[in-house]
């Protein structure tokens, strides 16, 4: 595989094969079928087939916490949508499969995973690193990992970190620092995208496209008002101190939940653990880049 | 100093002295007096003082060949233009000095020159390595590393190859490729630029400004006519195709000359060798990037 030859740690292991499986579905009628149909499959093949909180509950079983799953695989049935929810919890090798919907981060269809099944469970795939961002809050100058105590830590970006507007009427009063050196802008907000954020929201918002084989962070200004702030890539080591100095501010991470941010809130945004995402077939990004384009 | 910390081999060398001194300057007034100061400071400090052909030429000299050039040090005064005209010839360290016009690139002014004299004989300062792209021309298989025998080989860009439209009336028809995977479009061309590049041509037609410790190829759409084309960011291991299918089209280096391009020519864009600037003081990228937001 060319792409990430040099960043991307790739995996080839046959030894050992899966024993422990959680599966996580989309919450609707194609999802949880597809779990039903992926658990009788493996029924037989594996020692343990569990599945998260929300699909448990809708197929009437005991469910379990994507958070605290250390077995040997998750199948993600979805789209990428399903993928980011259950990367933003884990360090177990991940498999996301599409079912519907946009799939540029799934590295199999649901039939490629059904036909691939005996080379899964031999473990006889590569593993690609994707890179991730992680939000802390800085209070009185120390750093708070967690949104509250009760809603736990904040999820690792695997696309991208956004600090948007609250009230679509109301301007935001942003400001960030890079090597000491302060940027200030008005506008919509501002972004912080990892590569494989690259080609979605940020693409949206005017940022390039960027080899995910290239670790780094993209900033991109949202829609900014008489700035000549433009979209910035900075290497991975850096560390991006954000604060909000006026407007009520939304911050959105990979376009999941996320709070609401309080004026002179500061956060820090660094390079997080990467996500480990199962792969069967080679994958070339910019054939994906094209067929992206051409949707 | 944090720039570079990681891609940019920075030397620190005290022990030989510089004993053979090239200097380029710019073809005005303001350029040839400070040329004949930066002489007269010199002239009983190194052994040999040299002048570029065009420099010599209008003080009376014999001048000398800037890519036959291989002493110990090349001395540009004028701005980015004529550091970006020497960059194109040599391998030989370049202190660039900023007189007037655009300096983002130089590393002093003419006074911190003056008054940093004996740091440069001694040999105290820092070479950072900035990456340059190489153009060559692919006739029926084989590669061409030359424009033509007469006006020999293509410059290395440290900023960038821009194809562009010959005529202001008419759109060209360009098509790359990467990885094998073909990206055509129309319009008013196609840009690659280095991360040097990053914050000039390529920063105006919408490329984001990149760290220049980041070693990577930008590939930026110029003017795409109903084109999903987005500018993209590049390892810099990669070599890119680009063909002209249809239009009039120049090709234009670092702003510098270029040549007209005929119609299907096929060209390879790489990664080449890096240029060595002589580097005095510590210089902080982000603020180099806010300072010239704010001009």
């Amino acid at each position: 595989m060319r792409l990430g030859r040099k960043n991307n740690k790739i995996n080839k292991v046959k030894q050992k094969n899966i024993q422990n499986v959680l599966i996580v579905a989309k919450q609707n009628k194609v999802g949880l079928k597809s779990a039903k149909k992926l658990e009788n499959l493996l029924k037989d093949k594996v020692t343990q087939i569990n599945f998260d909180r929300s699909t448990a509950l809708r197929l009437r079983k005991i469910g379990h916490s994507i958070r605290k799953f250390n077995g040997d695989l998750i199948i993600t049935l979805g789209g990428d949508g399903t993928f980011l929810w259950t990367a933003h919890k884990t360090d177990v090798p991940i498999l996301p499969v599409k079912l519907e919907g946009q799939g540029f981060l799934c590295s199999c269809s649901f039939k490629q995973l059904l036909d691939s099944i005996d080379r899964i469970l031999k473990k006889d795939y590569t593993i690609k690193e994707r890179m991730r961002l992680k939000c802390s809050k800085i209070v009185k100058g120390k750093i708070h990992k967690y949104i509250s105590m009760r809603r736990g830590d904040y999820p690792l970006a695997l696309n991208e970190i956004a600090f948007g507007r609250k009230r679509p009427s109301k301007i935001l009063n942003v400001e960030f620092k890079i090597d000491g050196v302060v940027f200030d802008m008005i506008g919509d907000g501002v972004m912080f995208s990892t590569p494989s954020g690259s080609t979605a929201y940020s693409s949206s918002a005017g940022g390039a496209m960027i080899d995910p084989s290239i670790e780094v962070i993209s900033i991109i200004p949202l829609y900014p008002f008489f700035s000549k702030i433009k979209p910035m890539v900075v290497p991975k080591d850096k560390k991006i101190e954000i604060s909000i100095a006026g407007g009520d501010c939304a911050l959105v991470i990979d376009g999941h939940g996320g709070e609401y941010v309080k004026k002179n809130s500061t956060f820090l945004i660094e390079a997080a653990t990467p996500v480990k995402i199962v792969t069967l077939f080679e994958q070339n990004f910019y054939e994906k880049v094209k067929k992206g384009l051409m949707a």
